[in-house]
């Protein structure tokens, strides 16, 4: 997709700007309309998607004989010239003819003349609006799979490497069990699957053309709204104009996919900015992602991870936003509607922004294994392995077992010792039953060994997975 | 799904209550960590679910030889029991049991004894409520789809029934052109079709089993999680344990779908509120849902379409509830997470009760044919279609026929007739090569049975499209 | 306020945009981190305050002897003429310098050499950006004021126009009881003037100067911060410095103040989308605030009310952002932070362009009198006016009042008249006591002015509030 | 504030719960409009506040003669049982009366007959319900003054307990300066007093009295609306009535009011959840506010803070949705606005909730402060100190002093000191004009010390700080 160069009308805006904060409510009504009512400064991101658009409708026009086919060489020729005005930064954009379209309409006929005009049979700007921003986000869904693929791809790579790297395994941020570090990021890499797989099917069921239904009831030329919806790559036309025109819920469902991989993401960068804490220390950044302190050469801070974290506010501000805007808007097209474009436009960037970062940052991060080691021992954090082993070995009723593990577990704190640390017979002196196989379990390493349900964090079970999601991205 | 009688705890919950107005600032630590720990007010919805997934974890730990046959039947019997009693509601409900878990195994406990504590081998709360949760949410969009087809029948119902029933079609509420009340339904017909669509890709998605996750990072029992997903009809196991009980992307999803579901309603009831005002006058609604005054009989407030326009706010409330709830949460079980089901809860009962005031709504709607009909041919509706005959027909450049068009506009303005009014002679006399043919497009009908193109709002479009929706929903 | 010159990299913008989009994900780490790091594309409309408060801050340090008074003199020199540069349009933005403080700053040093450096004694770019949001929002803030006069005063003239402009006062979007044009107006002057009120108490509140605050901890240097508060206008320094440096709740009370504020204006936009509808013509506005069509001269599309009623959305969005950008973040200043900034931008630039659109297009409404005065006597609106005048009059007990009442209209409705068009003998025929003075309740105009209670509908009552309005804004 | 029994209707909602998820979809639509309708579920809660409003409107009616003496003593009697029926559990309320106002109503009618009726004189439910509403928020909002005040009281005992207990001042959770454990409690002590001072203005600002209003339009009788005004505590009568009936921006207000508190309770609740990490182990809390494990005694999950963190998603969710319900509705009274108590109730619960436990949970943290005191010294927390140190003692450029400062860390880390553990010889290896008053600066006791600014993080600023708190909260 073609981030199409800016509208340059800085200086405009820039006196509008005035306007409003120091004098717009004695504006006049003229320049107040022009001032709410342009879109041309970032509908023009979706120059793009209207030329593709209209060369497909002037082909079916043609070849439906409604217009000529000198009328649609000549149309396809200046909109070939205006996109490359537009990629070159020449293209005069003029915030008095509103939006994109009439931008470009305008200028095919300074190229083409009349021609220009007979463009618009069969078609009105609400199905060539609701066409280009279908068109748009698309493309963005479409960039959104490549991306996320990379940044399961950097999470794989970690946990390939990392299957049986011992690291505490959280909740309420206090140490449960150990998992290891491997089993971690594939926890990522599932939730982003997800997340690929819900903004495929957002653009399957979006994927279906609006053009033709002209204003909002269709049109009595005798178009061919099949042609159009094959040439721009849409499955279908939508079956009922009126919907074509007034839906947006497009839109709203890529907002709430987008918002949801947004919270995935905000989830791993709180874990990084934890992580990459002093106290912590789990892993290390390089300067990429971090900035540092000329008088603190040590210092990293995770910049990046605490500007992702944030991003999901924007996104799900921008659903927020188009829900208010949709909210109680009766059909057909209403001018509401003109404000759906922006919060996309900008929650899409933020996502881009945010997995291309988090790509990169998963990439750059360095697990720091003794730490995590030690992490992992700390808290008894294996207690509940010795309850289990009471249980299945010793045949103890799980309140028993209980007891004695509190037991042990108070003896050890007592003796400043981790529990593997502790001797059989220290062990024996609360449970004589208790064996030398107890050991197999009380270590961080043999404790996330024993784990081998599907799915677990056996080292055993991560390799299998980290197969299995290498066969997948193949 | 059954709405498990409630916690008979009003009187602890009214004391409580005074408390916390009254007095809880000084309140005892115990009572107010109870207070904000205590969560069987609401999952206490989840018991259905809680018991059918023990039940599938006890057959398996039986099948897999981890419990005998013995424990397995007294646990399945206790639990039958314990249904019984929360449907009857005989349950003895408790607060210091916090949850519907403990609830329930204490509550076994009571009547099996030891094996109650059998039947929490290989899991754990964590994976436990992560299941329960996924099952009741399952439960619910299933609801959500019958319920659906239910409102596309009574809109399909109504299109059936007002194929050629002309109206105006509006764009910023001002007529636009005409189209026919059929047209105007089936819109919303297709509307919730996405919608059902939307929820069904949910559904799918979210239909992966945590159970055996067990804390997060699995167990070393020899569980068989393929079998207990497979009786709890789930697709299968999900296959990373921190996932498994860190994961609510799929009440995210299932919420933001409700989101926009609740969005069309909240558009259609914009419709009908505006429409059953007195200056629209283009539906009637009976007394089943409109409330009246005693005074003036033939008042009717269109109470319903308001109220289900509202919904869309605590639906998107709750969305933006477990969003802000999930944001930024490590990995994995956070104490955050107990605050998911409510919001869930009371939109989804917000969306059920929506639906079901929708469908009632628009089998009760009755279209006022003679009002419609008259409002479709004000404000000179078929101007478009004037213009469009003169290039058509007279293959008149664009430009000139919408001069042409204005000039005879301004004329049946200051005759004070609508334009199929017009005489030939007057029409002729702005543009003399006009002939008979254009009454073929003048009137609202003739206007709308010529927008023929697919999806189009002619009668003969219309009628396809019911047909195509009669053989959908057969 | 003046909104500075936006940085002039659209080149760079551009090209970046391509890497997103095209080929982001396959970016260098350093562009990744300088395209999430960088704020300058936005912070730069923060110059005029950072260069308020550097001006400030040295004059400070001069005074405190942190710096001589040469440095000062240099200083303010320099900042004066990047000031114009700024203005000029001429200023040498760079996203290499990430913000508007590095940017500044090293312009200042690239002017006057080392004494740039001695300027940052004392502080840090935490308090400097905590000051400079402060100083922009406090500006903002005060033209939302001067733009909620402006929009008052409007609706002042309105309701001074139209104290006895008899219109149908509505629940439920139904005929409940006539009132006067001027009622209505004078209802939303008074939301907006609880709106300014609450802008002004946010104002109140935030008006405390973080700088000096420094990183976090304040500094060893013996600073003045009661001196620069004082030169910045605002009432004191802020009393605890990581408070200072953190706090971020000042913005979202103004985003809050201005989602309220844009509810208020989507209500009134409702009216006006309503009002201006065919169906109910109340009221005409002007080629100034809506959109016409060539072919069809009489058509008036309200945009102008549709895109105000719209920019609801986009400011709770910004509201909606923020929190989640807050929420859960430790003191002190995190990085995402950074991201507080657009969403306000933005939401404030909707607010004011709402508010100023809103104020010209009150202002260009025209009441069809006529037409309202007819609806108000449409639907027997003044059937509760009967029944009160029975009970006042008659002392006829409620439930038979509303029984005469209702038997009352059923006839007007089988004779087609409206109440007071009934003759005294056909009302007679109801109910023999009724006297000619039930006239005095029956029409619209009557049954307005009888509402004489504080604050009610009659003329009588809507002037004193006229003119009490005349003498607050006077 | 009473929060008043519930509705006994357990089983009604039982069997409305099951139509809904079993069947609500074939229910018959007098079962729909009801369950969509009613809201005496919820509006019970406003019973107190409807009864003190019905006396006072009793008491002003007497007084105006508009009834008589002994109607209004027949109404008080019946109130005033029917207020202890209410408390004792023992009103019989009826979901086919809708709502509290029509179940006290009915009731009161049993009880004392048709003066029931006179009391509706000069009223309706539009203005009763504002009424109630803005009773009961406004006692909300005392009882949150009250919460908070005890809230500010245990962070200022903190605070007074640890004005040298020296801590990690962060940025980016990486160590930036030292600070003091009493500081930073300081600064939630600030937030807090401005959430006092927000919840306080909405208070004054909402202090106005809807009664009298009637339906929309005011009334003929001849009320005195100061006179209950006054009775009921309010400042005024409002001054329009229309706003009267349709304003519900004071519970915008205040939800807004109570999120952004919420997100200050989410900002100490993230920081308590980090700081009772085994890594962090800043504080400890006893079991009153966490919850262990049978088997691992030491384990301390801070639910209580984990749980306060997630309420800011209600409480935000809840301004979400009143903001949308509130969206586009055009005066007068719409049904709409029924549903804006559920999420005010829900929220200021939430609130409560949150404030009492947090108040709670201060009181009972304990800083470790060996371990802060360590914390504090890592990282070479001090080395702005003594790049400070620097540039007064010696004079040296900023740029200079950097350098030497960075060069002097370096070889502390090498050499693995702190950097107050280095010898002065050490120090002067790298620059020999430093003296032995360096150490005044190096450790971080010192280094906070020296932050004697105002506001600062000195132990001398902070008792100040303390000393200026204790007098307010006196």
């Amino acid at each position: 997709m073609t981030d199409t160069s800016k509208v340059n009308s800085d200086q405009t805006k820039a006196s509008v700007g005035q306007k409003m904060w120091g004098g717009r409510f004695s504006a006049e009504p003229g320049e107040l309309m022009q001032a709410i009512n342009v879109s041309i400064d970032f509908d023009c991101k979706l120059a793009a998607q209207d030329i593709a658009g209209s060369k497909a409708h002037s082909n079916m026009l043609a070849a439906q004989r409604i217009i000529t086919s000198d009328d649609r060489d000549a149309i396809h020729k200046g909109l070939t010239e205006i996109e490359a005005e537009i990629n070159d930064g020449t293209f005069p954009w003029s915030r008095e003819l509103e939006d994109i379209h009439l931008n470009i309409e305008a200028r095919l006929r300074d190229k083409i003349g009349d021609a220009a005009g007979r463009l618009h049979t069969g078609r009105s700007r609400n199905d060539q609006v609701a066409t280009d921003f279908r068109l748009w986000v698309r493309d963005a869904l479409d960039n959104f799979d490549a991306q996320i693929d990379t940044l399961q791809r950097a999470l794989l790579s970690q946990a390939a490497g990392n299957t049986d790297t011992i690291m505490p395994g959280f909740t309420h941020l206090q140490n449960a069990q150990p998992v290891t570090f491997g089993h971690h990021m594939l926890a990522y890499l599932e939730m982003f699957a997800r997340d690929r797989s819900r903004l495929a099917d957002c653009r399957a069921r979006m994927n279906e053309s609006p053009l033709g239904a002209a204003a909002l009831a269709g049109t009595p030329y005798p178009i061919n709204r099949d042609m159009t919806a094959e040439a721009l790559g849409f499955d279908r036309p939508m079956a009922n104009s009126l919907d074509a025109v007034s839906a947006r819920d497009f839109a709203m469902e890529a907002l709430s996919a987008a918002t949801i991989c947004a919270t995935h993401l905000s989830r791993l960068s709180e874990e990084i900015v934890i992580w990459t804490s002093a106290q912590f220390g789990f892993i290390t950044l390089t300067d990429a992602f971090t900035t540092g302190s000329s008088i603190m050469p040590q210092k990293r801070n995770p910049d990046a991870a605490e500007l992702i974290r944030a991003k999901v506010g924007r996104i799900m501000g921008a659903m927020t936003t188009l829900t208010i805007v949709m909210k109680g808007l009766p059909l057909a097209y209403s001018k509401d509607m003109q404000e759906d474009k922006e919060p996309v436009f900008d929650a899409f960037e933020a996502l881009s922004l945010g997995l291309a970062a988090m790509a990169g940052m998963v990439s750059d991060m360095h697990p720091n294994k003794d730490r995590l080691a030690e992490a992992a021992g700390a808290a008894y954090s294996t207690a509940t392995d010795l309850a289990d082993w009471l249980v299945r070995s010793l045949n103890m009723p799980f309140r028993d077992a209980h007891h004695v593990t509190g037991t042990i577990v108070a003896l050890a704190e007592q003796k400043a010792k981790t529990l593997d640390a502790l001797t059989l017979s220290e062990m024996q002196s609360v449970e004589p039953r208790i064996t030398d196989d107890v050991y197999s379990v009380l270590s961080p390493l043999a404790s996330a060994s024993s784990r081998v349900s599907y799915g677990g964090t056996a080292p055993s079970e991560v390799e299998k997975q980290v197969t299995r999601w290498q066969e997948i991205l193949a």
